[in-house]
């Protein structure tokens, strides 16, 4: 097996695993019961992921509960993993049958509020990080900043990062913070590299922070022969995974994890045979020319 | 009545009223006059509304005359008020009848000749504030800034601001200038939002710029049944209004006002009765969830 | 004749003219023998045209070569003249049938083989000028700006900018480099304006950087009735040369560097009429209307 690499995202810190398994299915499983998730969970130890990435809307606001429920079985299992939750998106679900919209909130009272009922779902004492969802073009940075340092200072959280930000919306978050931000989660995948180009990877990596990517194997539209870039890149992708006699799935994760941004992805799926195969990726190197061949299926022309 | 609140934009400045009244269509009235152009300035004030955003070409280079006439009329009016104006567009109109193409000058010499000219045109010693009107690609930003710094300095201007400027057109002259930019007006409304989420209010909110908001109105756009986000947020927005006794107008300013950023919005319409319920938008609060509902009405979908 | 103005890029640097010859089409000539380059380059250095543009691809990695030889020919013309060569781009040419793909290389290991080889080909100890030829999605800006900053330090090159890069790919860039980059060679024309709005010019003028111009006439389209911008174009650049006695590229070429950035356009043709008419671009004046004039038949619509 390879060794899984740790990544250290600030100071006080514990390290996270590079590859995140990631929690917003958890409630679509046939079976999501306390022994059906601490399956998983070993599933993702056993190859060395220690880091599961969660939301509190994630489910309709069920995942964090039902992570809980197999913490809660087997309580040994939180000295061995990290979570990461996120707040600020405020979900039309039944459980909120007044709610108007689908709306975002970052309020120092929704943000406290939020982080104390992530706890208490996830049964655990201090989440390892704490990100907002997307950026909110309501926000009040001075309020959302401090709400966020006292979420550290209070010992609710190790640390704070984003999600979906552009780089003025991390900078004018920043600014009215004392803790640094710590990542950037968003979503990046061979259809989805536009963060390469567009300044979002730029400062991450002038700043010396590792993103964090969501839906790396863009929702399997990657080996979809009805999606255009998929269908030009699917043949490519399984003939690199024979070579490395592994699947194509980590293939494509080899490719976002090949960028010298250091990124996480995040893999969420609820099939144990991916699930298995998910450190599969660690095996694939890439060198330039093979990344900008990907590269270049997915955009369907030569790079300029 | 609800009070006026009031803005400071920076050291030595007088304080502004909140909402401002907008001189640009000050000669499309039926009745220009000093008399008629000072009845509407004493509706304003009568308000709150202490402060009147012009520029050197509204009504083709007519408008500041007009208003200076009604200065002029009743010059205890002058202590009482705050004025902007602008400078930087050179219009084609029959009083340049040897003009090609409309066409930008951000040099020295028609910076200082424009503010002279607008002093006399307004009939004052000294303009509260003075603005670029729109950035100037062919703009040397040392000349340029040496010039604005040199209109405060030598007591033409009390503050210099930008309008319509992306974050690196602001950037750019402020590094050219000793004093501060105070402001970037630009157009802001529920029909043209881009502004709070393309960098352009969040460089102002991290140095703590109240930005300045034109047509908020979206030039009755909002409430055209015919524009298709009129359709969707006309009623919604007449609903509200009805709530709070107030017109539909007021609602949409209030949309702007409630933004954490601090947004002067300019109304400028002519009409008696619209100029005397300006200041019925303080009444309007906005709850994150009322103010992202009109979001997605004019966006036509929910947030992602 | 008009005076050449030189341009001085940074310490160290020799002084460069502010039009440059540019050698990517120098291959494409029916005669490239020696004498006949050398005699391109005794055409430019009579109008004052001291500064000679290449890439390591040019002409299919061959237009170095082509150049080398002409010195090789005549050594006394390398005192007379100052180099810049761009490194980064792997072409897909007969010469590497392995390639699978055009791709990018801003590896340490790629970039010191580049100078290595581009000195080789030129056959000059030193390298005035080294730009990175295209911002790289893959790039380690650390170990790149490591390896950039090691060519000056051991003398390949006098100084190191970069091509086609946003302002966020200069930045991280530089943040690895103890170097200044010494300019961003864009493509400027009447028909390709859109860094002068979009943050790229703005950067380099508050860096006080000279950026350099590829196609500066737009590749002849500028004065092809086919394009339309170029129809609209083509009557009025006529007229203005008319004036001036001179050609249209010229008028062309002036209005690039009319912009107060301190543009130096890269002419390229291997017309011997047209070399020997470069410099009278030097004689046309633009003032703030005619430049705008221009603009406003490229937008094909006024400034707003």
């Amino acid at each position: 097996m390879t060794d899984m690499p740790m990544i250290t995202l600030g100071q006080g810190m514990p390290d996270m695993s590079r590859l995140v398994y990631g929690c917003w299915r958890l409630s679509d499983s046939a079976d999501s019961s306390p022994q059906a998730v601490a399956t998983k969970i070993g599933m993702c130890l056993d190859q060395g992921i220690t880091t599961f990435d969660h939301a509190d809307i994630y489910g309709g606001y069920v995942c964090e509960e039902l992570f809980g429920a197999a913490l809660a079985r087997d309580p040994g299992l939180k000295q061995r993993i990290q979570v990461v939750t996120k707040c600020g998106i405020m979900l039309q679900t039944p459980a909120f049958p007044d709610r108007r919209v689908k709306y975002y909130d970052t309020s120092a009272a929704h943000i406290r509020a939020s982080a104390e009922t992530s706890l208490r779902r996830l049964g655990l004492d201090v989440v390892d990080l704490m990100l907002i969802h997307r950026p909110d073009p309501f926000m009040d940075h001075e309020e959302t900043g401090a709400a966020l340092d006292a979420l550290v200072d209070d010992g609710l959280v190790r640390g704070i990062g984003v999600s979906n930000f552009m780089p003025w919306d991390f900078d004018l978050l920043q600014s009215a913070m004392k803790h640094p931000l710590l990542t950037n989660q968003i979503e990046i995948s061979l259809l989805e590299h536009g963060s390469f180009t567009n300044g979002q990877i730029a400062q991450l990596q002038m700043k010396g922070i590792s993103p964090m990517a969501w839906s790396p194997l863009a929702g399997g539209a990657l080996f979809d022969a009805s999606n255009p870039a998929g269908a030009r890149l699917s043949g490519r992708l399984a003939e690199i995974a024979g070579e490395h006699h592994v699947s194509s799935d980590a293939v494509a994760l080899a490719w976002v994890m090949a960028h010298p941004s250091n990124i996480m992805p995040i893999v969420g799926t609820n099939n144990h045979d991916r699930i298995a195969k998910i450190a599969d990726s660690l095996k694939v190197g890439f060198d330039r020319e093979l990344w900008y061949e990907l590269w270049v299926l997915a955009e369907g022309k030569d790079v300029p």
